[in-house]
């Protein structure tokens, strides 16, 4: 039998938690030591979620009784803030992908901005590699601590990074209007997520200014090797659980058309398992990649000259959040990037 | 008794008949003699729509069956093409209110461009009067024939006409982003648009080209007094029944904030009674005008300098369709311009 | 002008709060003077509900804040339990519409039995008449309280109530198998009614005992002249805001034909403007009652001989809430019982 | 390499189709040779289902251009009525797993009479076995060809089955209300089944007679040892996608207590991969098995004496279709049971 990784997931009764749980339960390689949580303590995963009954899981723990000794991987998935306390006390030799937007920003004064209390664990904050798997996966392979990108970053850079690398788009006036599911909000019990009050709405929240535009503007002025990016960023719910398409509009360099854009990406992802260009004039849309690890993207001209529309759909869950995770988690320990992640999307 | 206008409406079995049915048996200066319809002629309207059963309708009849000489006003909910032929066989005394695309169009061959065939009532089409309620009422009060606007449109115009017209905004580089309801489709039995297909989906459609932007920007450009705007529109369905959400992205003339913008609406809005500008900061979401004739309307400053975002909502079959064309009707007829229209939204 | 019974609301920012809002803003001959509640006190409506910003509305007050002097009438929605305390308190000459499950239970031990705590009024608990506006009219014209019914009764019993009285049916082995949409849950915020809980969900609850038989037997028992009727009942949520659709299993007594129940119904609604028997085949649905204060119901022949299926439809928050509420507001004032809520059920 | 039995799929464009890609892509043991379908052949299926477009499938072919001689099992997913003319073409050495009803019915009178038309297929007919894959696994062992069950009579047969031959249980007065997903009436255009139509919709269909008793009552007087069963059934449709919930009402033999009744559930599917009976008090809702091949079940006690309900959950496309027919696959080629089978639910 295959070697096996033992590792923990930490917050283990949040969403992406679940996700983890339902991924890594068909991983050869991964094998699932602790399940660790604050309120949830001392509960059988079934009966938090009962999806998962008929799995053969540990029960979850309070954090202090996980066995680090037992773990060389951890996935984190515990709040904002509370992230990068408990990171920060982990064994050295354990490696760490932690889905939360703590150690994604580099500044830590553009963390204070956006995050609102300064950053408790700086040290760390250097150390970490920002995991957006098929751009950095050189940087992810050695590193021990991966900051799992954010579900709206992920599905704009992914099309964005190789565009910007290409020159042929401007670097201003870029505009991403994003669609979410309601998932991304988590399973907290709030009033405005209720089933009322999300089905038959459509709502846009934080616009003109969502954490979110740190982490993609970080990458896109990296990208544009210093050159300061900005982006207009406007995040929605739709009533859906999963999912996040992302419209991009886009100014092209004088004498570009949207046709080489596409070619630039189809060039560029022409060999990754999870992020397909798809034929021209296709659409994608958010139910073609339920439950999958993919990106889906296309390129349309517009009928303002010049301007390009980009189409980019994601699994919240998965490529933006715990599908992502363990393909970074592949790359670091040497697996191939798609073990445990050929589930087909669930349609209809 | 209040007197009541005779009306017909063509077109009686689709989703707009059916919402015109639902606001007009509450209108107290409307009497629909006549429903009209081609397949469904000869039942009873609560065999299409059981939940109209309560109510004491005529029965359906066809085209041909329709008493003109009873009939002071007609709503026409005909598919495009099929509405202008029709149209020009009326009797010049009946006031009518076209609910098609077929005479939003004032230049035919851009009409032709988009629609696919010539327009067959030249004639009629100089005629028509577009028939956005609260910014062309003058024209709608004399006019034999109202084109009644498109739902997104609609949405998108409410709020641009009175900014451009201010000379606040840049009248290039405006991209509306639309989100709609599937019931902007119709009931026509598609395969794409089955629950299964729609529900858990976000989707966009005729990216980078869609039909409603020669409306649209036909109604700019004569704001513009004649400058020729362009416009970037992308169309986008959610799965919910009723509703759009359109954001809009502007570029300012250099020197205007965004609370401006704001305060030009809310001056041109104040004395109205279906659009609202929403208090700052709050963005208005499709439930809060779901079966309402509102639009809902707020302007957010852009992180990016010099940009604005607005977000506007209707609900597609109401202020979209069936609400303002019984509006346009009020106007045509000197009722107050909100009888038969006072319907709360329901939520949730 | 008509004149105006100054009523107010208590527990106003619930859904059965709001949905009275909606109604009673279109009645002409209520007015609202109050709108009290507790978290929300202070606030303006349209904060806690931006649907019913466009009404002109007074601002929420704490419930000690009420003017009882100016008030004729109450509609309280208060959670069970705090209705019976604050019920007590109020001056002798308002009239109460209480929508808690506070006074419809008559006997003391039955409703310490379900609610879980002695009840704290029992001279009102006598005075309270059942507020099953279509069965108990003559009552509820005089009194000073009325307990409107819960909603899964309401769906139940207008149908089953005639045919008790009929004689036709067994009063054994009734089973009540009801389907509800979220809303019925309230606006609390609740994990397992989170969107993504709810969404691609059918789940049952209270299998075998929910507290609503305890309603529903109490009615049937009395109709049976005091022999004690006992029903099976399974409430089940449904991923939809609103609607309930109850499906009933009865044995009919030798010799009966389900056609027979189908007239007696027929009969006994036949002038009623809310309950209709929908003809011959027609299962109702619960949109076509959407919004609507209706009731449809339909019998149906089992293939089990000597067995009838009854399919029975509302709108939980209306005709099972506030909808009958208003009824019953209109019994008891002497106006015609349709007074404000013409509403056409709003489809699609 | 594992060998891989060459496989077709017939009616590959169906969802029942679809869903037998995802499945058997992942499984080992399971090549997919050909894929054919009428409407769609020569297509490529990523133009008939994008979420598949990441596989590496054959275009669909028509029906007469598989190659037979490279097949040696054939999943068809036809339609009725079609199914048993192909299938009584194909060569003798081709093992079938049929989806359709034609060969669910033993008796040739019973079968006309739901289906309205003669079976031309008597001989195979006879041949056929019920593939309810825990109740008939030996059977189902060494069939040419299985008749994989209806969604409705698994998840009403898996909890019967095995309490019927308890003898614990009364023969008459079984009433099933079944709730299910709109998956389950496929892929047809129909407007009944446009989002428009279902979404905030409850309804029932079908009331005192769906085809699918006559595949329930076989099966239980089978068990019943040749008493004939009749069972009362009410098909209802929610607005989701996928699962069936069945709330199963039923009479103990006197002196017999519910637990007794879910002991002996517990105690059959004890060591079963994918019928799970719930602990005391969890009523199994279906976004527990949303995507895998489980039936979750519970039983409670009612109020009412000597009754008990039954709740009982599946997913209609995967335990209800084509997981159960991939379980049947992997009984007649002797593989364990859940190759290929071992995907965790997908919540939210």
């Amino acid at each position: 039998m295959a070697k096996r990784i033992p590792v923990a997931i930490l917050g283990a009764s949040g969403y992406t938690g679940a996700e983890l749980v339902r991924l890594l339960s068909n991983h050869p390689h991964a094998e699932i030591i602790s399940l660790a949580a604050e309120t949830n303590a001392g509960k059988e995963m079934a009966e938090v979620y009962p999806h998962l009954r008929a799995l053969d899981l540990p029960r979850i723990v309070a954090l202090p009784e996980v066995k680090w000794n037992e773990i060389q991987a951890v996935f984190c998935c515990l709040p904002h803030g509370a992230s990068q306390e408990i990171i920060a006390q982990l064994p050295r030799n354990v490696r760490i992908i932690d889905l939360s937007a703590d150690f994604r920003i580099y500044d830590s004064a553009t963390y204070e901005k956006w995050y609102g209390h300064p950053h408790m664990a700086l040290g760390l904050q250097k150390e970490a590699v920002y995991g957006l798997s098929e751009i950095y996966r050189a940087a992810i392979k050695n590193a021990r601590l991966v900051a799992n990108p954010g579900c709206y970053p992920t599905s704009a850079l992914l099309p964005l990074v190789p565009l910007m690398n290409s020159g042929k788009i401007s670097l201003d006036g870029i505009i991403i209007d994003a669609k979410s599911g309601v998932t991304g909000a988590g399973r907290k019990a709030l009033q405005e997520n209720l089933f009322a009050e999300i089905n038959e709405d459509v709502r846009a929240y934080s616009v003109g200014g969502h954490r979110h535009v740190a982490e993609i503007e970080q990458t896109l002025s990296a990208t544009a090797l210093g050159t300061k990016v900005m982006v207009t960023f406007t995040p929605q719910v739709v009533p859906m659980n999963r999912g996040i398409l992302s419209t991009i509009y886009l100014k092209m360099v004088p004498g570009v058309a949207a046709t080489e854009l596409r070619e630039i990406l189809e060039l560029q992802y022409e060999n990754e398992p999870f992020v397909k260009i798809m034929p021209p004039g296709h659409a994608p849309s958010t139910r073609e990649v339920r439950g999958a690890n993919h990106c889906f993207i296309n390129v349309f001209e517009d009928r303002a000259p010049g301007r390009a529309i980009i189409v980019s759909v994601i699994d919240n869950l998965v490529k933006g959040a715990s599908g992502q995770a363990v393909q970074n988690f592949n790359i670091m320990f040497g697996f191939p990037e798609d073990t445990g992640l050929n589930q087909v999307a669930v349609f209809p």
